[in-house]
Parts: structure tokens; C-alpha cells; sequence
């Protein structure tokens, strides 16, 4: 199985409801550094996973539309806590249409999984990633 | 799958027996910069795999049973080689029990699997993980 | 010349104003991963800079009033751009003002100079240096 | 499952063909950050997945048939790309046959998987990894 | 005394003359993650040294000058061994050619330093550093 | 200014003597990965501070001196605590008497400073540095 990651970030304030959060109930903020992972079984005719300029030009056409945001004010992400692991998920479903749409060239449609890490310090991070079939709707 | 990651550290002293070790065979130390992943199918109704204030002070329990120790001397390892990938295991197992015991709340309960890694420098690590089962003991 | 340093982290909420400021015009946030460096000519009769227990504290304890708010509601940065430059003088006077009230021991009165470095992402960082006098007012 | 990690790196000249790599096709050089992951299901005697001193030696041997290289010259890697995917194929196919052939030991037969990771800068990296078997020729 | 610092990277083929070298001497290449320093000794009206987003593209400029090249054939290093250390200084030169034709704006006039660090390995780096004046020549 | 940087590390035990250092009086252990930087104002005929190739090699025989050693039962030390401030001036120093003993060479003579930095965990690190003189006895 081969890997490809590449690396971006983005700046966003929110806040979290619940008990279990403490201090993070107030309105804050974080960076988060974005490792986007794709994997795939071969690789294609140019020897790569998936043409990495493409995947990072995506990768920074999603963060685009969060960064320099207060998410609570995200209709999207209405009565969800925006946490660091929510939002590799958003950002996992996000590529995943954008692949689908083709933005990473036809042969990423053989992808076999997507991996997107959120690390939002020196001490913490959080992932999603999910195995991906050509049969699954994005 | 989720994954949360938080890290820490600990500072022992420790000799190996076998030649393997070569110099390593005398008493010399090391800085384990640890990370605890843990990984669950679904978040939580908070939105958290778990609360990462608690997983943070779990391990850091954990960690003041062995930190600022000379491991040589520790009854539990007699009879081991300390070694990077020992005290991995060692973390593992000591978590899950915390885990098992509720240390980071009923939903916990639910974890799919555990990873614990210890860099030793800037050139090697060690990790041990293994699924965890609602079913197998701790 | 010595020098020590430890690393902390707050994630706060801000927005900047100024055209120059673009899309960070926004309520947006950030982690910063702040690293205090106290330098002082030779070692007290422990054999250290200062206690990094001590300074460790003393830099969580500044952190814990700027932590997990949002900068623009902070009266004592009215009229200001809260900065990574600013912020990074900010926790220098605050530690500053800690130190000349004997916050890490009476030995640090002769630290010969403190820089503090904020981290905003991977890819950019702030810092802000002084030489400290005794005679100097905090 | 355990793993241990080893790191080293190389520095190569090469080119790429094909209109989706820009202006890397013309010819520019990379520095890889090596990461080597051995896994194993138990620990041997020694308590250790292999012996990472011979596992770094190992690696290093590999580094050294390409290290300070023009790759676009290497007969072995004619009518390919050498990109950072196929680099981390090419070492794990080297470090392979040398653990076939008893370079890390024979407990280092019954490995689970390995990983070659390589760092390709501070945004970008790309990775091999395969199940081994004793029955799977090299 | 503040500084500000802003991250990119390039990637270049080249090779070395004089046995110090050793296998350097051949056609190989490097990744240099690239370190931009500017030290102001206060900060302009909108809080900050410079403006980083037009320090970030000023060192994209230079670096789109440089980066997937051969550096054995470019006629500007024709007769220099183009080192971590003397390619430092090179992006200092064309980065103080720009700061004076004002790429980073009037106020980049009175910045009393600035640092070059190239990062070519997880261990080595080379850095060119030196104090600006409005009285010298770029 | 010029600067080259080459990193290594060393593994050891020791204890420390003050009620300043709490459970850090008991035997234990640390990893310091270690950087040694050079500086120099103008670049040798070759283009560069130093060989960095002997600059390793120099720095790695003094860790050699060290590593793998209990730093309590070392004579040189005896009466000291081997703080990580400490242990920095004693590489320093060390690194110097072979810096006059000519192990980097005959132009390492006109070095302007040397500054050495032990990382001991992810969150702490301590350095020393001196200008040098041609005329100043090691």
C-alpha cells in the first residue's frame, strides 16, 4: 500500500457546549495543521498516488471556506461541537466529494482509503479516515 | 475511525541484559516523549472520542509511577529487558485498566483500539497497539 | 551564556483591524505554542539557569489568563491588534513583572535576558527579546 | 502489535517525465527523511522487535547505494520515475532481501509488516508499506 | 527586540567542488526548508514587524528563482560551491534587494536585522544573519 | 554572520542533589538530542563555516564520552549536578579544547562562537554559548 500526505493549516475561533469541556465553552480559538493522507494499492503511469500539486490545491480550496471563521456561526455545523475531531471528518467528507468530482484526475476513483489529521498543538491531535469503495457514494 | 492523540513524557534510568545491547548494557537513562492514541468508530454525543482532559491526566498517573525512577529496581520488570518497546506495553496495559476502571468515563467503553508510543530520540521510536474488546479482559 | 527554555500552549479567539490584516479582518483563533527562554552569565549553586519547575508554572499561570478567550473583549488590550508580536511582548511583561515578584526565586533577579516565541502554525512564528536589568522598573 | 522506527536520510539529484510534474520535470533534488517501521506480533528474548542498531546499519546500507546520486543515471531505475512513492518501494524492496538474507537477525523472520516512510520537506511525504510473509519470496 | 518569522521550501540539484566533499563532489540534491527572520526593534502602527503575508510571497519569489534547478548551471553561482551556508546568504541578498526596492512595504525601511536559515536534514542547517542599516547599500 | 548547525543526541543516567529538583533527586535518566552550532563571518575557500563531515564526527566522539554512562559515578563531575545547563558547557568545552587541538581544521581557527543546546523532552531544552578568541586559552 502506498501513502501520499501533504500539509496545510487554517485559524478558526469556536466554541464548545457541554460540561466536559471546561474553560473551552467560551469562545476561543485554534490552528490547526492539516495532514491530508491518501492511499492507494498501485501507483499510477506517472509512478505517484495522485498528483500532489492537485491534492494540495483541493486541500486548499476546503480550508478556504473555514479559515479566519468563528464556526459557531456556521450554519453548516449548527448544533454540532466543531471539535478537532469533528473537523477531520468535515474535511474528510469534503475531499471526499471533491475526489468524486473529480479534482485529483480519474485515477484517484481507485483511492483505497483517506486519512485527514488535525493537530491543534504540540500535545494533541485528531484524525478521520475511512477505507473508500468506487461503489460508495461520497 | 477517530482518533485522539495527546502526549507527554517521562524520564528513567534503566541498564539491558544481552549482548545485543552492546554499550546499552550499563546503566544510561532516557526522555520518553509519549503519545496516546486512542480510536472509536463513532464520537461521542459531545463530539469527542473521549474527553482529552481526562486521557491527559490518565496518562499522567501513569507516567508518575515510573517517572524520576531507575527502572533496574522496579519489582514489576524483573527478569525484562526495559526496552522502548517493553515500556510501550507496559503504558498500554496500564491505560486499559484505567480505561477498564472508568478513568475516562462509561463511553470509553466503546474504544476500537489503542496505540502507545514512545520516542526515544530524534532518530527511533517504539509503539504497541492492539483492538480492544468490550469482551476480553483488561 | 546559558540559556533555558520551556514550552507551554494557549488557544485563544481574536480578530485583527487594518486592511493589511486581509481575511484575518475576521473573528478568527489561534494556537499558540509560546516558548519562554530566560539566559543568565552563569548557574546558581544548583547548577541551573533558574528552577524550570518554577518557570514552567509562572508561564502556565500568564497562559491561564489569556487561555480560551477571546482577545477582543479583553479590556486590557483595548485599541490594540492582538497580535503574534504583540502577544509574545504581552506574556514577556507579564513574566517580567512575575520574576521581579520573586515568582522564580531570588537568583533570577540577575537573568541577563528573556525572549518569549509564539508558534502560530508551522509555518510562522513571533518572538519578542529583551536584555533585563536590575535597575530596570518591570 | 508492536513497531520500532528508524530514521536516516539521502540526497539525490533526479528529474520527473510528464506534463502533471511541472517544473519538476526538469532536473532539481530532494533530501529524504528515512523512516524504516518494523512490526512484529511478540517481542523476541531480548525483549525488542529486531535489534534497531543492526536495522540502522541496514539502512544505511541502502542510503549509501543511493546517496549523492544523479537517480536519473541509475540503470536500476531506468524508464521510471523516481518519485518519492517509488523511492519508498525501492528501499523497502532492498530492505527486504536483507532481511531475507539474515542482515537484522534470524528472529527478524517472523516479522508482521514493515514501512519505509520518506520526507520530502516540512508539507509533503509519501510512504510503502506491505504485510510480509516467510512464504512470500522477497 | 521583535522578530517575525515565516516558513517556505525548495528543491535543487547540485554538486560541490574539493575532496572536503567526499561523495558531495557528485551530482546529487537537497530539499532546504527555507527560515525568513526580520527583526524590528518596534512594531508599526497595525501591531506587526511586517506584513507576513507579503514577507511569505517576497520569499516565494525569490524561491521560484532558485527552486527545480540544476544550481551547477546557473551562471549567477558559476565559480562557488552553492552550500547550505552561501545559498543562505543568497536568499538574504535578493530578500534585502527586495525589502529596499519595497516589496514589504515603507516601514520594512527600519528593520534592524534579518536571518536566513536553510534546514537541509533533520540534522543540519546553515544560517547567513546581519544587521540592517537605511545608510547601506542592499 | 554565518552558522552551521549538525544534530546527534546521547542517552544517560544521573541524579541531582537540592530540594529544588523533587523527585528528580532520584537516580533516572534522559535523552538530549544535541545541537552544536558554529559560527563564522566569512566562508572558507570552499563555501563553507566548516566540514560539517568532521564537525559530526568531533561531536560525535565527545557523546561518546558520555553516553550510555550512570553521569553520578563519572569523576570529571564529581560535586556537580549534571543539570542539562551543565552538560552543555561541558560539551562545549570539550568541543572547543578539540576545535584548538585542530580537529576541524586549520580555518576552524577564526570561529567568531559556538553555542551547544540539549533538547531533553519535546517541551524543554537549555544551551550555552561564548564568543571565541584566537588569543583565549580553551
Amino acid at each position: 500500500m502506498y501513502t501520499v500526505c501533504v500539509r496545510d493549516h487554517l485559524m478558526i475561533a469556536h466554541s464548545f457546549e457541554g460540561a466536559v469541556f471546561g474553560p473551552a465553552q467560551k469562545l476561543h480559538g485554534a490552528t490547526y495543521v492539516v495532514d491530508l493522507e491518501l492511499r492507494r494499492l498501485e501507483l499510477d503511469q506517472d509512478g505517484v498516488v495522485v498528483d500532489i500539486g492537485r491534492a494540495s490545491e483541493a486541500l486548499r480550496g476546503i480550508i478556504s471556506e473555514l479559515n479566519y471563521r468563528n464556526l459557531d456561526e456556521e450554519p453548516a455545523f449548527s448544533g454540532n461541537n466543531t471539535t478537532t475531531e469533528f473537523l477531520a471528518r468535515v474535511i474528510f467528507d469534503r475531499m471526499l466529494a471533491r475526489i468524486r468530482a473529480g479534482a485529483l484526475g480519474v485515477s484517484a476513483g481507485d483511492l483505497a482509503s483517506m486519512r485527514v489529521t488535525l493537530h491543534e498543538s504540540h500535545i494533541a491531535w485528531a484524525a478521520f479516515e475511512k477505507e473508500l469503495s468506487t461503489a460508495d457514494p461520497p
